[in-house]
């Protein structure tokens, strides 16, 4: 049994982190912390909780929660998330990061992104990427895994075999997602109002979102080689789901059925990657932690679609895979 | 021609009126006004009108406004509407107030429903409720209409003709109303944050939404009888639309014909009420000013079914109706 | 371990049934029935089971469904279900019967709201209503167990504590639900055609829904005097839940919290039923078994609100609860 | 005043051609056609034009269609519209076909994406293409006008401008286009039943849709060189809009400014076209006439964004802006 606090406890990846947690035989949670005025139960914030997690949100700090916790999950949001990790992991704890704080392997590519300097820069570079497919065995002793974000991980997991392979020109790179409206969060914007959002679909922070140079850096990494992809995300009105479809060129002739078979043999023995001959829709996968792949050869071009939950393999489902690697709990426990 | 300014022309009334005054042929818009900061051009506001409207939102003083338009809609909120409406008619303006300002006859339930006092008490009592189906002849003339709120119109519509005619008992009135989202308004509220409303229904402020003295009290002058029906209103996870459903007793046995025949009668001349055999949907209404009414007798009990836009016959398609009626044009136009 | 049949497995309680058992330590899919031709794997179907189920549809007759399984769960349209129901029953296995032909005690009201001669007659009126919370001794040792209706679960659970309590008058009752798409199946419909019932809401059925007598019957049964609903469904965009919104006299005098309080005391020791005090929306229950219920006093009438999700404690979840009651689980095993 | 038939109202495209004839002050709507049986009332099938238009479908020859109307609306499915329309021109009827069938300029072409042959090939390559924007003149003394396809339309309007001004290498179009669900139609499919596609989105028909050689034909001409764009579909949750995202190299090196430049120019003078500065989302243009285009440059490939409603400007919008052309009647009446 480990016991774990959850940071920053009032969000979407949050309330899904524990649902999935309150079914871990090995998970208990206790703490939940928040800067949330007069301590509410959690089951004011999140009335799904009612009957089922009996926590008021803490407004813990860092040293509080280290001599309570033995692993921690933050979902702070990125610059807080740093300037608090790097307490509890000095302090010994086990963490997996939700923020982007970690995932950069550049201080200044970080800060060119994000607008800020890093809080912790002495870690940056230092952090497992925390997907297993391809990143397990760092992820497995980890003391901090940046957990990935939810675009990053649909693209990835797609293109990764490609690259890998030398199937795909690494220079010719685009990254089409379309995502459900969680993945903004749930701080109150215009663009999330229901009456604005719902029954539309537009694209959003095309060339400036901060998921690129995340995309960029591990597919580089697996490639060997520097990539940058154009990307582009798009807003879709359903709560959850990411569809990532990308377009790329071959590196000489290739079939299609060459292309699937490449990434079939990647995956094969991943136990949250399934490959497909169909079009996988989001709801296939919805409320699950799976992540589905096919591909296509259009007139020359490598098409790939993957589709996820953004809230579970794309954040909370991917956190506590990582969380049963690092304690050594069975990979799909509660998954 | 009639020079139009409206007041508040941030929200989704007042970019429904304007869409529908653009094809009035004998409106003109000449002020649109917020306070807004930095008097935006309306399109940075509303991407719709982008290339059919050319007007900055200003921050116009009352006089202001009488000195540029002839007749003015205010989609101020209530509390705020009624101390600028005040001005424009003392200063011989024409106004149709989409707040609920004046639509109450008491200032004494003003303030018990509305928490404040109301800012022109004066008038209260003396303008006219702004549903031409019941009072087109008080409409036509009237310098000042109280716009109805779309709940009202949706259940006085259904229920005006079975109590004119006697046929269902005032003091078991029933109403259980669904709305789309868009009723909500405008302003960022987590319930109807994207995540939270959508896919998800539920009942909000029952006994006490302040839509329930206003069905009373038109429904009682109807009536010639004190009634207080229970309201309860829900929000549906879409953008438009109102379904109302009614409950009552009948006053003796009375079949489903009769009572449909009796609501048939009523509305013979009318634009824009169908009454029909089949349970409408919000769709068949939706951006229009229509309302579809229907009625069964299930088990002793009578029942009606009423559906509307709240954006077009709930709103701005009434107010439109209204400012026919004023100005002596042909009441459907440009609805 | 408990080797289950599941009949009729294309339609969605029969897929959502299947994602329950996949996570139940003591229950093995060993058959999946179906006419479908060409026996296609279950994740041809339903592609969200891919990797999760590898069975193919098989077109069994009921006595190779006995030879191969010990418990069947039956999610046959009514009418068909009844006429191999009774042969597995008499070949000794255990059933959890989805559809309505052994939920009315009565085969001439079965007749008149079915519009079909009973298939299995003598059974009618000696088998078990599959709602714990109500009967709970009679389903542990049942061989037999008739599922409940998605619309009588939410409306039971929120008024038999009422009348139990003889706190309302059974003469009295008004039950308007509000109902997610997939409780109309997956059969095609232009009715559930997805531009035709999107972004809108509409009543259906009203007096003529086949679940008013199941209704009827259980709360008469609880009441103890026989009881006549008026029932209304609607149908609201979106896939899952059902809120019900009921309405009553009290006998009496009877405060808000009196009214609260009789239902918490009735549900204290109930895993799945949660009395809460705000007004829950159908999301807060989504993909659980929770039924979650409030209720309000508005001038004089009594109000309840009930949310649940159609196809869990509505269906497939109800299902496995029963499941569990009848072999000895415990009774939240896997829900 | 120009009296017309309407051939194949049941669908989408009718019903909302029939909306927009209705309040056009020099058309009227003499035939509504079907092969229905019992010649329902229109109303009947499209709850919406209740008091709005009172005609039957009927089952009419064409002669008979052409004894009464002057101009026809085919919104027959491809194959069976040109044996209709066929006869219709013959007979000195002035017709718009919404069907793809003479769309394609090369009979062989059609065959081997529509799978079957040319019902009146005589005419393949001599029928004007509906796009005012490209062949206004052309449109204007037409007999017979090939109303272009929505997705058409969307990846043409943005694509155009560029191609004809030479500022992108006409070998490296991907189009990526997202359409609400309407766009399929009114025919029952199980992947168009609203709990499988709705909170879903997914890709189909990648690299087999029929609009893929009507963008390759008409970019082709625009540009003068043999195009074949690599085109993705992508079915998402809403009833109406598509988005169509475009990548393609630029020749050179060019600025954003530039791109947005050249495409102002172009449709400096169009009434329908808005090219603006923000992302459009789909809900700006519903239910208008309008397309909304932007572009960016990433990374060194130009990306654009294009919006329109598919039953409006994708459709029945641009049917009837390419009948006031033809009828001399001012472009934007009624749209």
């Amino acid at each position: 049994m480990t016991r774990i606090a959850i940071l920053g406890a009032t969000g979407y990846t949050a309330v899904e982190l524990i649902k999935i947690l309150l079914r871990h035989p090995e998970a208990e949670i206790v703490a939940v912390t928040s800067r949330q005025e007069g301590q509410p139960h959690i089951a004011m914030i999140h009335p799904s909780l009612t009957g089922r997690l009996d926590l008021r949100l803490e407004d813990l700090s860092p040293a509080e929660v280290a001599a309570r916790a033995e692993c921690v999950f933050s979902c702070l949001p990125h610059g807080a998330s740093a300037s608090v990790v790097s307490v509890l992991v000095d302090a010994g704890r086990r963490v997996v990061d939700f923020s982007a704080d970690y995932r950069l392997n550049d201080a200044e590519v970080y800060a060119q992104w994000y607008g800020q300097k890093h809080a912790d820069p002495a870690r940056v570079g230092k952090v497992v990427y925390g997907l297993p497919e391809l990143f397990r065995e760092q992820i497995s002793p980890a003391q901090l895994v940046a957990n990935p974000g939810c675009y990053p991980t649909s693209a990835i997991l797609a293109l990764a075999p490609l690259l890998k392979a030398g199937v795909i020109d690494p220079r010719t790179i685009i990254v089409d997602s379309k995502s459900g409206v969680s993945g903004a969060g749930r701080t109150l914007k215009l663009t999330t109002h229901y009456p604005e959002c719902n029954e539309s679909i537009s694209a959003y922070n095309v060339g400036r979102h901060r998921h690129t140079p995340e995309i960029d850096q591990v597919l580089s990494t697996v490639a060997g080689t520097s990539i940058e992809v154009v990307f582009s995300p798009h807003l879709v009105p359903m709560d959850r789901g990411i569809l990532t479809t990308t377009y790329s060129q071959p590196i000489g002739q290739i079939g299609e059925e060459k292309v699937l078979q490449t990434i079939r043999d990647f995956y094969d023995d991943e136990p949250f990657v399934r490959v497909v001959d169909h079009f996988p829709g989001t709801k296939d996968s919805l409320g699950t932690n799976f992540c589905d792949i096919t591909a296509r050869v259009v007139r020359g071009r490598v098409l790939t679609f993957s589709c996820l939950d953004n809230l579970m393999k794309g954040a909370s489902g991917a956190a506590v895979q990582n969380f049963n690697l690092m304690y050594g709990y069975p990979e799909t426990t509660a998954l």
